[in-house]
């Protein structure tokens, strides 16, 4: 996690949430009033953001010390401390909600995520993301995938190409198409295409694809296309994956399977942030 | 929903999904090629975000027009018809993952609000969201509840004071804390305070709180303290509020019922986006 | 003062200052040159912004030291010391005016509010600000107000309801104005009218308004109405509020004096930046 | 006045006031209810900011159409018409008190400064601004100046040199600073320094500063500085300048009165904004 | 090129040029004088920019017409009119220099780009662009490589991978190196190694390297590795790459010629811009 | 350089250089694995923007020490270290190329400058830039210009005026358009006008304008307009000067050689930035 890429998400997400401070504790505490908080787990899962919550208060309060700073990654189960950190009272209750908002949401990312993979083990299957994030906050979205033991999928529209019909028809059809696009296309990006039938999966090996996604196919469909492809392609499952489908998914030998769930319908991670006394 | 409100966040989402523009479309097609659009619903719930995606391609494409546009509020069943947009395939194409993980999320949050509503029915509960929001979304998060059917808590900590018990403690009890706060509180806002025993709820009383939170209060406790309150508060039940627990708890003739499910964990609605025809 | 909500504004202010640097003191001192100053007031009156003041220095100098500080709310006469400063000769050039523009408005307001309240004395009537504001100065001057004894009213329009003739003609009628808006309004605000006559007055208290702000009412008419509603509504005093008028006003018995003067029409405290020596 | 140096400030006005909506007509009115309104002047003076209002609503409402637009410059006493606007009742609002804010206090500046312009009358001296300025608002502040029949000084640090005592000192003397610093100069700045002594005086005319500003001078010494100085330099005079003081200034002779009092202390020019009808 | 991502530089780049205004055409000018331009090559090229030049006046001017507009790629000799702007004169005059420095510089990159192809015709390879840009201008200037015959390279450190000596030695050679990193990437990038020699590109096939840049080789060199290589992986020939050494190195057979100097040297194409007439 | 002018741009530079990151160095080293780099000449010049590369660093990496830097103007030869810095491998990885993409330029601009000053050296005639700079960077370019020996040229259009022929005819004629614009322009600014005929010249003399550029004119009318202007005004010579005329125009006495192929075509400095070890 680059500084770079999330102080001014963090200082902008702190003034949505007080573009005039903060009228409780501004009007109870003053700068020199110092506590000791701790965030700590109400359920289990894998945690992450911890860098990115203790960043929050930092920006708050130069003075801020931490201790007991749980790794990203780390299984946490209800009780576990995460983070214990020292500094102005009024830092750490401004920026409480905002460090929780993070990392709830990050931790129930790369738990998921987790769960995902552990389905899939043994079958060499990849679990990865989709660009179907927050807004704004895709890059702490993609990290949380990685954390939990899944891989990303492209970052955005500008770092891989992926031909959709609608692009396919525009070229005359999944040969000329591809072979149209790598000549325009840096060298140093792959050509990713759907395909929703066998027919497709065919023409798309013939075109020389690098990735060929099974659009929405059923499990019977993906076995074939596998062995069809027989390695000449990377093959990539999508199409309304849950946890629950992911191992028939994994067994029909797809190299990556990619769930927009993991991002666009989080359950956030139980945590909470306590003071524990004032110092 | 104010432009100025939301353009911002719109360029930096698309600018999010394309630093460096569209590798594949940029590549096929060129600007006068004309297309059209629309969104369809693939799951029954309450539609909300329609002028927020219509927003996402104005902006990539001063030239659009749209048609059959739903208003936020309508029901949606599977197959509907959300908005159909004309305009430049490029804009359409470029624009389509931004609006819909805007309006899927939008919508996610109207229909489990929804779905909230319908429980609290027939009791004088509100349903409130939180604070527990997406950072740098408050603003679209806020209003998909209320589309939903429910009601807003304090946007901020900047718009109501919120006591809870450091803050108490700090100031000497919770009745000296009242009245040092209402001295110095704008005479425009309100005063709540958490309290998670009947022993606070009194002291909330004789404090003259504007509005007591009971605070993770069983349903028997929270009969007792709507009781003993008898109207000379509002009284808000908060803390792991879920839909099975809504109409219990709306039973006790609290006011509000507040829940940050509503917001940190979405599950998204499922819209898809179709390019019908070029034009 | 958080430094999130002013560090933006004073690095936008400093460029301001110096699109291209500083012509003068770039070709003359290197950045190896110190030097000590110090504020001084040359009037009378209560000083704030010294930690604004000083910030600007910590923004473009990182080894500034500073040195009897005086707290914001003190009160200064000619003469006094307000601040001591220590670092590289540049800084403290470059920093001078745009520190100064804003210590001198924001001692400005807090004198003059601390006048006004000065003449309410003994009365029980708070001295308010308004939202006519200095465009993105909004919460330094309403943090000066503070400062001089004052109140804030309402921070801006997303915090409490303000309904004007407009807002009530739209929903027919005060009565049903009131009644409709509260249905809509989150249960954390409070809702303020407009009334400027007896029968309007009359009107508010039906509809049981939070507060009714007295619009331009002569004393008479002030003292009937407050006598009427008898505590059954904060009663604010607006219009055209002068120094002149303050304590008539706060003799009629009114809770709340709201002078938009206060931060549209500021005179500076006069203050000056002087450079003691080279060190 | 350039709308790409206006327009970004009008919009973090805007957003200053509203960072969550207009809690009040958001509430109550929707997009389609349209009224007119117009600007009206409650005393009298020199009109400036006709445009800059109007911007706010035009950046509020695409829609909006104006009339009896006055320009900048025009004298008006009360009752005068300013400006007329028709568009969407939530945007004239929620823009009212920003261009409200906006105008009120250019006008205040144009009106001050015409004031000033007139006392100086017939003596051939122009009365010019300072960089005693509002922080963000000074291309507004000073083009107010200009509009009242004022001048600008320099606009910042950036456009022009200014040789103060620390600069001079340090340089080793007057006549030395001058020269070293015109070597370094563009060819395209004037270097203007502070004198307050004849000596100095002596000493800039030796060392063929471009102007020379006497700072905090008595009448008698200006008289003898003008003299001396015989149109060698242009000649400024500084310091605590009112508008009592100006005539007796101006017969001096300088070329030039500065006034940090026309920005620092701004005395905003009583204007109302009415809703006229719906429409 | 997307507005989205071009108007933020634009408006930048003209608040960089005129942070109070123009002094000189602000002062001549008022708003309704309305000018036509043209602009004109001044030396043979292919053009680059149109569009962007174009839309620094539209962003001045909503009322611009624009006429005789060459396409980005056209080739253009001396006297060549390029396009044609009618408008406001102050919007012209203010935005000269800035269209003039934007497609000066691009059309220079895209007339130095199609020199270097030319050189390279008949051989396979690409000439492509590197990260060695003008910081802030990337977007455009890999748009004018792509318009001058060129191709892209990697647009930045996140769309592919690129293992320098550093990366190789700290994950225990090439080989682990390669496969470490393989693992971890999104399925959707490609692997590029530098090899500065024949061991390692013999380590880099090994490896299984998508691309092998053979950095700073002689001729010979280059032509023993790609007849090695043998179509096993993209070549790319790379280190101080001149128009003189186009052609040689391009006969090795390498698939890549990319050059810093394309972008980090820029030759500005000369283009000037006439009033025509005022109309 | 003030870090106040240079932050921003740094920081918008290096995320246009890793929008998500850097995808090989993030899978590659920890945030604890430390290194050591330098950054050396490759070719003989005039180093300049030592401070800003080391800035790049600094803003990746909060603990990164440096040595051995070169101050800016000092000459440098191939072999030459420029600059130690150890800190984070990861920050120095990241920050190499922005860091070298800006001193690389800035240089390149010292040291053509440098070569254009030694042209004119014995003659008195300084060298300038214009604002043919690069958008974004033209504080960086024209400080660059002045370690290079050279001078500035006004920043932009708001610190000086320049009458070109368009303004000239608005205002009827030479004589009045100066005289107009004087009134106007504030007294701390200068009036260049552009001259390509000596009966322009004349008339640029009668009008007092303050400098003359002499537009594109030979040497021979360079020389008879520096005779005939015999010191009433500061000569500019303009128009396609390149290192190779420099004397020739030097020689005619103007004061000014003014040169847009300093930065509008700038030779890049060849400086490479080497990892020396792992510490």
């Amino acid at each position: 996690m680059d500084r770079l890429l999330i102080d001014r998400l963090i200082i902008e997400a702190l003034k949505e949430d007080m573009p005039y401070g903060d009228v409780t504790t501004d009007n109870v505490f003053d700068d020199s009033h110092m506590s000791e908080a701790f965030f700590v787990a109400k359920q289990s899962g894998i945690i992450c953001g911890v860098g990115v919550a203790k960043r929050v208060f930092e920006i708050l309060d130069e003075t801020l010390v931490t201790d007991h700073e749980l790794e990203d990654g780390e299984p946490v189960k209800e009780g576990d401390i995460i983070l214990e950190i020292r500094g102005r009272t009024k830092a750490l209750l401004k920026g409480e909600r905002t460090a929780l908002n993070l990392i709830q949401r990050m931790s129930g990312i790369s738990t998921t995520t987790w769960e995902y993979v552990k389905e899939a083990e043994g079958y060499g299957a990849r679990i990865t993301d989709t660009r179907k994030t927050t807004p704004m906050l895709r890059y702490l979205e993609k990290y949380a995938v990685t954390i939990g033991g899944g891989h990303n999928h492209r970052f955005s529209l500008s770092d891989a190409a992926m031909l959709k019909d609608n692009h396919i028809d525009a070229l005359g059809g999944m040969i000329k198409a591809v072979s149209v696009l790598r000549k325009k296309l840096p060298h140093t990006m792959k050509i990713e295409v759907e395909a929703d039938s066998m027919e497709k999966v065919s023409l798309a090996i013939e075109a020389k694809a690098d990735i060929i996604m099974l659009d929405n196919m059923s499990i019977e469909q993906m076995k074939k296309a596998v062995e069809y492809i027989n390695k000449r392609a990377v093959v990539e499952a999508s199409g309304n994956v849950t946890k629950e489908k992911i191992r028939a998914i994994a067994q029909t030998g797809v190299d990556i399977i990619s769930s927009g769930k993991l991002t666009h319908s989080v359950q956030a991670l139980d945590i909470s942030m306590k003071i524990r006394k004032n110092i």
